[in-house]
C-alpha cells in the first residue's frame, strides 16, 4: 500500500516519465521561438498536430508498442502529466463557456431586428441539425455495409454496459432552467440559453418604454461581453501548445493490441466521417461559400475538437471562428453553437450508432432489410434529440439506438469497440463541431446574415 | 431488458398514451381561442381547474377505475408526458424564485423608511406564522376527534419510514448563507433572504456618505428587478394551460383502491383545511378587507398551489398577486412570501401532523387527554420552526411530531395514508400559500403599508 | 427509537444543557454592557478568549472531568447549541469569502501600476510560503526529537485511516476554474482567484482603448467591493461574542482521558508552534516592523483562527487586519491571503506532519538519519503544494508525508493523536494564518507597497 500511495500522489516513478516531461518542455521552447517568426496561427496549429502525433508514437515506440498500455506504468504517468497542460487548457476554455454563452445569447436577442426572428432562428437551427443527422446516419449505414462490419466476427465476451435509461420527457425537462444558478454551475448549456432568452426577451420588450431604468443592465451586459471575449482571446492564444499533449495522449494511451482487434471498425468510422465531411462541404458550397476557403478558415476549431474530444470545450473557439473568419453574425454563432453542442451531433449521435447497429446486427445474426434501415434512421434522429445535454453522448446514443432496434441483449458484443473509444471520439467530435458550423452557415445565409466580406477576409 | 429500455426512453407504448396527448393539445387549441375572447384571467384559471379534474377522471374512466394505477402502464406514460407541460411550467416559475427573492429583498431594504423596520417586519411575520400554525393544529385536533380517525381501524402493516432526524440546531445553521452562490444553486430561500438582507443593510448605510460609489450597484438592482418581474409576467401568462395537466395528473395517478382505504382521513383533512380557511378569512376581515373580494383577488395563486403542490414554485405568483391585487407593499410581499414558504406552514406542518397524531394514537390505543393535546400544539409549533427549509416538509413534520408525542414506534401504521399523499398535498399546499398571504396582509396592515385602493382595484 | 428521535431533534434533554445555554446568554448580556464602556476591540477579544476557556473548563468540571466526553450526553448538547452561535458566526464570515476574494482580486489587478507585477506577486508569495514551510518542518523535526515523541510508546491499536490519494496533477487541475460558477459554489478559492485574474487582466488591457464600453463593469466592481467590505465590517463586529462558544466547545468536547494519553505530543506541537511563531516575528522585524506592535495589531485574526480552527473563515478578518492595521496594500492582502489559505500552511502541512513522522518512526522502530530528515523536508514542501485546496489539509498532509517516508503501514499507530485533533488544530490554524500575514508583509515590503504609517497607526 505504502509506495503505491505516494506514487499515485507524485506520479513520477520512472526516468521515462521525467524524460518525456522534459521533451514536452523542449518542444514548447522551440514553439515559443517559432511563434516569434510570425508564422500564421493556422500553420502553427497544423504543425502542433503533427508534433502531437509524432510524440504519441514516440511514447509507444519507447514502450515497444505494448499490446495493452495499462501494463506500462510510466505511460500512464506521462499521460497524466501531459493532461495537466492539455486538459488544463481545456479547463480554461470551459471556464469561458457559461459566461460567454449567457452573455452572447442576451446580446443577440437584445440586438435583434424583429421579434419573431428568435422563433425562426430556433426552428431552422434544429431542422438543419436534425436533417444532417439523418443524412449522417444513412452514410453510416452504407459504409457499415460496404465494410461488412461484424460479419464473421466471433462473438467476444465483453463487459459493455448500457447506460441507465433516462426518458425523453426527463431529458427535455432537464433542459429547463429550474434554477438558473444551478444550471450555470452544472454547465447545463441549453438551460443557460433558455434562461438568457427569457431575460433577453424581457429586456427587448422593456427597452421601448423603460429604457432608462434598464439601461444599467444593458450596459453591463455589453461591458461584460467585451471583457469575456477579451479573456477568450487570451486563452485561445495558447491553443497550439495544448494541442500537442492532447493528441499525443490519445495516441500514447491505447495499445496496438486493443486497436488491431477492431481496426476494421476504426477505418469504417474514419471513412464515414470523411464522406460526411464532404457532404458538409457541399452544403457550404450550396450556401455560396468556397469550400476550400471555408476549410482553411475553420481549421482551428476542427483541430481543437479532434485533439481535445470536447465539443463543449471547443465552443468558445467555434463561436470566435464563425464570427471572425466565416462571417456568421455573432449572436447566431453563439446560439447555433450552443444548440449544436447538445442537439443533432452528426458524429456521436448518428454515424457512430449507425455503424454500431450494423456491426451488432451482423454479429448477432439479426437480418437487415429496408424497413430495418428506415427505422434505424428514424430512431437515430429521435434519440439525437432525446439525449440532448446528457453526459456521455456517444455511449448514450448507442444504448438508445441499439435497444430501440431490439438488439439490446447483444450490446455486450460491442465491448472491444468501446475499449478504443478515444480513437473514434477524435473523428466524431470533429464532425460534431463541423456540423454545428455548417448549420450556422446555412441558418445565417437563410436569414441574410452571412457576411461574405469577413469570409473572404 | 430490451423493449423495456427503449420503452422507458420513448414513453409511448399504447395508443391510449397518444390519444391523451392529442386530447391535451386539442384542449390547448380550444383555450387559445378562448383566450382571445378577452375572458378574465381568473375565469380562465377556474375553467382550467374544472377541465383538469375532468381530464383526470377521464383517464381513470378509460382505464376502468383500476385499484392500483401502477398496473396500468399507459397511465404512467400519460402522466409523464403531461408532466412535461405541467411541471415544465413549474420549472420555469422556479427559475424565477432565486433571482426574484434576492432582488426583491434588496429593494425592500434599500427603500425602507426607518432602519428598525426590518426587525419589526421579521418578528411580526414569524409571530403571525407561528400563531396561525398553533390555531391550525387545534383545528386538526378537533376535526380529527370528530371524525374518530383511526378508531377501530385494524393496524395494517405499512412500509412507512420516518425521515432521518436533523436537529433544530443543524436546521437553523442550514438557513445561514455560508456560501451565497451555493445557497442560490440549492434554492435555499431563507439563506438567500439573509444574504440579501446583509447586502441591503450595507447599501442603506453607505447611501448616506458614499451614494456616488455605490450608485452603479443600486441602479443595476433596480434594472434587474424590472427585468425579472417582466420575465415573471411572461411565464405567468401560461398558467391556465399548465393547471390542466398538473391537476389531471394527480387525479389520474391514484387508484380507487388506494383512496377508498383512507377516504375518512382524506375527508377529515379537507374539512380541516376548509375550517382553517374560514379562520384565515376572518383574520382578513379583521384587517379591514372584504373576505369575498380577497378570495376573488387571490384565486390564481390558490389554484396554482392546489394543482402544482409546490409552495416554492407558486412563490412568484404569490408575490405578484399580493402586490398587484391585494395591495401589500412589494417588499413585504417578497419578504413574508419567502419566509412563509419555509416557516409555519398551516397545512403541511400543523393540520396534517395533528390529524396524523390523533389517527395513530387511536390506532395504537394511546390515551389522549388535555395534556396530550396541549403538548401536541407545542410540539407542532416548535417543529414547524425546526424543520424550516428542509425538503419533504409534510413527512418531516409528521416524523418529528409523532416521535415527539412518544408514538414513533407506531409510525408504520400510517403507511396507507402516506400512499395517497398527493391528494392530501393539494389541499395542504393551498392552505400553506393562503396562510402566507394572510400573514402578509396582517403584517402589512400593522405597519400601515396596506394599500386599499389596490385591493379594491 | 422514539425518544432518541425527538431528542436528536430538540437537543435538550438535561437541565445542564439549559443552564449552560442560560450562562452563555448571561455572558453575552454582560459583554453587551462592557461593549458600551468603549473598551478596545482587541481587549474585548482577549477577554472573550479567557471567558471561553473558563467556560469550557466549567463544563468539564460540572461533568466531573470525564475520561470520554461521548459518555456525557448533555455535553454534546451544550456543544451543539453553542455551535449555533459560534459556528453560525463563522458561516456568516464564510459567506463573505467568495465575493470578497473575487472582487478584491479584480480590483488589485485593475489598479495595478505595471502589468508584470502580477507575475512577481505570485512567484514571490509562493516562494515565501514554501520557504517558511521548509523552516517549519525543520522546527518540527528538532522539537519532535527533543521530546522523543513515540519513543517507548506501546503501539496502540488505532482506527486511523489514511485519506484517499489524489495525485498532484489532479490537485493542480482542481485549482483551475473549469466552471467559475461551480468554483464559487464549492468555495474553491484558488479557482476564484484565477478566474478573477483572467477577468482583471482583460479589463486592464481593454481600459486603454475601450474604457467607455467597460466602464459599467468597472464601476460595478468598485461599488460591489465597497458594499461587501461594509458587510464584512458588520459581521466582524460580533466576533468577540462568537469566540466564547467557539473556544469553550473545543475545551468542553474532549475528555481528560483522551488528552492524557498524548499529552506529550500536544506539548511538543504547541512548543513547535511557539518556536515557529518567534521565527515569524524575526521575519517581521527583518522587514522593518516592530514585532511587538505587529502582534498587538494582528491579535484579532490570530484569536479567531485559534478559536474557530478555520483559515478560510478567518480570511475576511485576515484581509481586513492586513489592510487596515498592518499597512499591506489591500490587493496584496487579498491575494496573499487567498493563496496562503491553500498553499504552504506552516502549521497543518509542515510542523504537524513532521512531528507525526518522528513519532511514527520511533513507534515503528524506523531508523532516522540525516538523509531521512532531508527527505522529510523535501516531501513536506512538495506535499504542502500538492494538497493545496483539498479539504482536511492536516490529515491529508500527514497521509501523504507518512507514506512518502515509506511508513504508511504504521499509520494506524497515530490513532490516539488523531482523536484529540481539535486541540492541535487550534494552534496549527493560528500558525497558518500568521504565516499568511508574514508572507503578505514580506512580499509587500519587497514590492515597496508596505505603508508604515498605517502600521504605526
Amino acid at each position: 500500500m505504502d509506495s503505491t500511495f505516494f506514487t499515485k500522489f507524485i506520479m513520477i516513478t520512472s526516468i521515462n516519465t521525467l524524460v518525456f516531461i522534459a521533451i514536452l518542455f523542449g518542444i514548447f521552447f522551440g514553439m515559443r521561438k517559432f511563434e516569434k517568426t510570425k508564422a500564421s496561427f493556422s500553420k502553427r496549429m497544423i504543425i502542433s498536430t503533427i508534433i502531437g502525433l509524432a510524440l504519441g508514437l514516440l511514447v509507444q515506440l519507447v514502450a515497444g508498442f505494448p499490446g495493452d498500455t495499462v501494463d506500462v506504468k510510466w505511460i500512464g504517468e506521462v499521460v497524466k502529466w501531459y493532461s495537466l497542460v492539455g486538459n488544463g487548457f481545456m479547463d480554461l476554455l470551459k471556464m469561458l463557456v457559461v459566461p460567454l454563452v449567457f452573455l452572447s445569447i442576451l446580446r443577440v436577442i437584445i440586438n435583434m431586428n424583429a421579434k419573431q426572428n428568435l422563433g425562426k432562428l430556433t426552428t431552422r437551427s434544429i431542422l438543419v441539425l436534425l436533417g444532417t443527422t439523418a443524412i449522417a446516419s444513412i452514410v453510416g449505414i452504407i459504409i457499415g455495409n460496404i465494410f461488412k462490419l461484424g460479419v464473421g466476427v466471433e462473438a467476444v465476451e465483453g463487459k459493455a454496459e448500457m447506460k441507465d435509461v433516462i426518458s425523453i420527457v426527463d431529458t427535455l425537462r432537464g433542459l429547463l432552467p429550474a434554477n438558473p444558478v444551478k444550471a450555470m454551475a452544472d454547465s447545463n448549456i441549453v438551460a443557460v440559453v433558455i434562461f438568457a432568452a427569457f431575460i433577453g426577451i424581457a429586456i427587448k420588450r422593456l427597452s421601448a418604454k423603460h429604457s432608462e431604468v434598464i439601461k444599467p443592465a444593458v450596459d453591463l451586459i455589453e461591458a461584460s461581453y467585451k471583457i469575456m471575449t477579451s479573456v477568450a482571446k487570451t486563452v485561445i492564444r495558447f491553443m497550439p501548445y495544448a494541442v500537442i499533449p492532447l493528441l499525443s495522449n490519445t495516441i500514447a494511451g491505447k495499445g496496438i493490441g486493443a486497436i488491431s482487434v477492431v481496426i476494421n471498425f476504426i477505418i469504417a468510422l474514419y471513412v464515414s466521417v470523411a464522406v460526411m465531411f464532404v457532404i458538409h462541404l457541399v452544403i457550404v458550397a450550396l450556401n455560396g461559400l468556397n469550400p476550400i476557403k471555408y476549410l482553411k478558415n475553420v481549421v482551428e476549431p476542427l483541430i481543437l475538437a479532434f485533439t481535445s474530444r470536447s465539443s463543449l470545450g471547443t465552443l468558445p473557439v467555434t463561436i470566435d471562428t464563425l464570427t471572425k473568419k466565416v462571417g456568421v453574425e455573432n449572436g447566431i454563432s453563439s446560439f447555433v453553437g450552443s444548440l449544436g453542442s447538445n442537439i443533432g451531433m452528426n458524429g456521436c449521435a448518428a454515424i457512430y450508432p449507425a455503424l454500431m447497429s450494423v456491426t451488432i446486427a451482423n454479429m448477432s445474426g439479426t437480418p437487415m432489410d429496408f424497413s430495418f434501415y428506415a427505422m434505424l434512421v428514424v430512431i437515430v434522429v429521435i434519440s439525437s434529440l432525446g439525449i440532448a445535454g446528457l453526459p456521455g453522448t456517444a455511449i448514450m446514443s448507442v444504448s438508445v439506438v441499439i435497444s430501440g432496434m431490439g438488439m439490446g441483449a447483444y450490446f455486450p458484443l460491442a465491448g472491444a469497440i468501446l475499449a478504443i473509444d478515444p480513437i473514434l471520439d477524435m473523428a466524431r467530435t470533429m464532425l460534431n463541431v463541423n456540423d454545428t458550423m455548417v448549420t450556422a452557415v446555412t441558418v445565417s445565409k437563410s436569414l441574410n446574415e452571412l457576411d461574405k466580406e469577413v469570409f473572404v477576409g
